[in-house]
């Protein structure tokens, strides 16, 4: 089963668009966590654990466990999400991009040393740079395409031949990028007019959408606009929003009740 | 001293434009090596102590170490040089890039943890998520701009409003980005016509180089392009044909003639 198939797995099983953001970054963490060897693979384990029957993937950035040198948490976290809750994908949040020979380095950092099942990459260095991630079929290659952050327009949004840069990245994806069927994109839900443009270019390729609570954007418009005719193809990502739903000791538990709400949001407007 | 004072200095010190790319990899050490406690830290250190008189710079290229979870050789390596040569920065390669409060964590990552002088950085997302580095004042900014691989045409040459996206990118370098003194542009020795462009854009703004050796770039080609009116303005990178120049025991004294042998081809066309 690729990355692809298994997320539409989790969508069914789950009923559910929600992606679980483990920015979890040690400083915010509560007290009660501190003391452990592994604080931040702690906290991960009860947050996925209250959380997973809601989701379809989670999504760890790797800079917060780079800042911290906790590539053991990651390492530890990704294994605990495959051993118990087999059926829910990860994907590492990395934004790589390199030539071909470090992007091969690359993909061994993100697929064998850490495990992942999906991997974010940015398109900015040309399609050979991306072929040692699209090559291995049986995982997810996520592409920068139009990002949710305020600046995204400096650059995504030049026009070449009439076109948006974001635009042309996204048939690119389509025509050229996705012949393992393991390509999907980056669309932020702070866009939402850009998320239904890019709907239409790719049909039914998956988006993974960060943008939502912390970052302002918008549930309705962002599923209205971003939603196949089946009613799914978003990977709906909030970090913070979940996992620091709770300060204190029932910070699994505020989680859990956050993802739930999250869901039913979402699924009103499906 | 910031880090483009640091890096005058090293050109002027040693005369030589010469970076030494630490794209160490276990598999290809000497076997001498393997049995360390570190060997790719061994191997780095005696690469280091044979070329550090006839080069500007150090650039490891992060992906290296985090596919063979080699964190401590790539802090070990980076706290060395700057122990024992104090006078040539180091440059971590990693091309990060992402919103916000992720680069702030990436600036910790590189800046931080890892100790480097400068960091390189993908513009793909915009002004707001370079910023993080930005404000790091003494710290080195080296942004993609032509990058070295046969794919940098797909993305980097798109025009619009009759300009290219590379040429675009070296323009907000020089009126935006470039407000603390600490911007640097990568473009490759393979593309020598966009070498001279660029120049032409951002004046003596450095230039990291990579492309040379391996891939193929022509040393007096690069130089000649490249160069500032002053014959510096070039951080010329060189990894494969350097670290690897000799397979045996021999391979730190190859090393260290590779650099001045390349010191001096680059010189001659200053």
């Amino acid at each position: 089963m690729n990355f692809i198939q298994a997320i539409e797995n989790a969508w069914k099983v789950n009923d559910s668009l929600v992606c679980v953001g483990l920015d979890s970054d040690v400083e915010k963490i509560p007290g009660v966590l501190r003391n452990s060897r592994n604080p931040i693979f702690e906290f991960n384990r009860a947050v996925v654990d209250a959380t997973a029957q809601f989701v379809c993937a989670y999504k760890p950035q790797i800079a917060y466990y780079s800042a911290a040198g906790a590539e053991d948490d990651l390492k530890m976290t990704i294994e605990y999400i495959h051993q118990r809750h087999p059926g829910i994908p990860v994907i590492l949040d990395a934004k790589r991009g390199d030539i071909g020979a470090t992007a091969q380095m690359y993909a061994r950092e993100v697929f064998d040393r850490f495990g992942a099942d999906a991997v974010t990459v940015n398109p900015y260095m040309g399609s050979d740079t991306l072929e040692p991630f699209l090559s291995r079929d049986q995982k997810g290659v996520i592409i920068l395409c139009r990002t949710s952050n305020p600046g995204a327009r400096d650059v995504q949004d030049l026009i070449s031949n009439g076109k948006k840069l974001y635009q042309l990245i996204a048939e690119r994806a389509r025509d050229l990028w996705n012949r393992n069927n393991n390509v999907l994109l980056v669309v932020g839900a702070t866009y939402p007019e850009e998320l239904r443009e890019i709907r239409t270019i790719v049909g039914d390729m998956p988006f993974l959408v960060p943008g939502i609570g912390a970052q302002g954007g918008d549930v309705k418009a962002a599923v209205m606009n971003g939603k196949t005719a089946g009613g799914t193809g978003m990977i709906i990502n909030s970090s913070r929003g979940i996992i620091y739903a709770g300060r204190g000791d029932d910070f699994a538990e505020a989680a859990g009740k956050a993802a739930l709400e999250l869901r039913d949001e979402i699924n009103k407007y499906r």
